[in-house]
């Protein structure tokens, strides 16, 4: 943790020009999420209004990370080399405590289910994430090099949750995807796919000294994984479940015109003063 | 209060990183309940706002916390050891002379009693919590380290304001509760018992003098104790009241879709102009 491997200037630069813009990412998305969260029907805010937690959440943690990136080099002859303090890489697993178990919560809430359905799925899915983020960081913090050490076994453990968090976003939430109009069952299939292909990149990583990967490589190749993850599972997500409210939005008839629904196709008869939506 | 225990890099981090958690916390509840305050009926909307602002002004202060910290510590020989700058404890002290008083008002509020009630609840409550914080802290910065010295007696005296707080809290305002819809008697219940359980910590890290516990490894439980017993009172606390807020709200009848009161369910006749709710 505390000796960073020597970097040329390009390496150093490509991690820090990917902090750099994996926060300016998050920043806008935040933006995005609150200026944007009336376009879609009020049941549907509340899960923007999540999405623009976690990244502005991401954004606090990629500002801190950023700062962690540069006190932790000096540049010496060209080079940057170690200044002895320490980078501070467990703002990830600060981050992710806080935001993973979110990331699940706009995606169930989005979906707007019966409250005695999302209920105890938001209990169950909340607290296998916030397992899974815990279970790892004891093994982060050790430098086994054996997938047969400490550090696997942590990171064995950290899978039950993560493989349990598939199960149910593939079994019960996928089977919640018959009363769904089309359009949003497409884009569901398309966010749990994101969803599996970005945090699958994290285990990976964790398993980066199991492979005998070490130095200057190493590290930029993590660094810049991290971020464009990050952008991915957080910013670009949010963005997916934005376009399923406005798709859910339509097929409830919710006019982002009036602000009301259409009498004709919501059915729950509220009616807009003097309004008349196609 | 000047020498800071020597402290190893995971010692230092882990008080560090919990600093860190905790200010993401505060950011990430302030914009919650700011955001999120249109989603309650207007009347519940002036507790949401003064739980923005504990957690606002919680996290200023952890922004505080957090760069005392660093400052106190220099890294030596791969130890964090004091750097003659002091750790300033006291910024917990102003914080809670603005937070505590608070966080009894936003539950006060949010039970929307009749104007006659609430009025000299929220005065006793706010005075009771102010001389809680007041005398605490002459006996903080005295370094006593028996229970029967000035530190205990201002301990003792602290105390008397608390057990006042918790003589109203299960008394008269528990009393109340049976005017209140079930769901919202049983979130006050759990929001009383978050309250004991998270403000009861306070009084026994005050008392670690007394059992003989000093240097670091007492340090960092106190750190990290203060750190989590915060989220919960502050940032946890002001979600359940929120929870409490969305109960009364649908109680009452008041729609988030069209922002106003259902002729028949409510029970003070307020209704929307033209609008015909279900």
């Amino acid at each position: 943790m505390f000796d960073m491997p020597t970097l040329t200037p390009g390496q150093y630069s490509l991690v820090y020009n990917m902090f750099s813009f994996t926060l300016a990412s998050m920043l806008a998305a935040f933006a995005f999420f609150t200026l944007g969260r009336n376009r879609v029907a009020p049941k549907y805010r509340l899960s923007l209004l999540v999405s623009a937690l976690v990244v502005g959440i991401a954004a606090y943690h990629y500002f801190r990370i950023f700062s962690s990136w540069e006190g932790a080099f000096t540049l010496v002859d060209g080079l940057y080399q170690s200044s002895g303090e320490p980078f501070n890489d467990a703002y990830r697993y600060v981050d992710w405590l806080l935001t993973v178990p979110l990331l699940l919560v706009e995606l169930v809430l989005v979906l707007s289910l019966a409250r005695d359905k999302s209920g105890p799925l938001l209990t169950k899915l909340v607290i296998a994430a916030t397992a899974m983020i815990a279970l790892g960081y004891p093994g982060e913090i050790l430098n086994d090099t054996s997938m047969f050490s400490e550090r696997g076994l942590w990171g064995l453990l950290s899978t039950i949750p993560f493989v349990y968090i598939l199960y149910v976003l593939w079994g019960e939430l996928g089977g919640a995807m018959g009363t769904q109009p089309p359009r949003v069952a497409v884009l569901f299939r398309n966010i749990r796919l994101l969803l599996v292909a970005t945090w699958g990149f994290y285990p990976i990583a964790y398993m980066i000294p199991f492979f005998g990967l070490s130095g200057a490589g190493a590290e930029v190749a993590l660094q810049v994984g991290y971020s464009i993850a990050d952008v991915l599972a957080k910013a670009a997500y949010g963005v997916m479940i934005y376009a399923i409210a406005r798709a859910k939005t339509d097929a409830d008839g919710w006019s982002l015109e009036s602000r009301s629904y259409a009498a004709a196709s919501s059915g729950d008869g509220i009616t807009a003063p003097a309004t008349v939506n196609a």
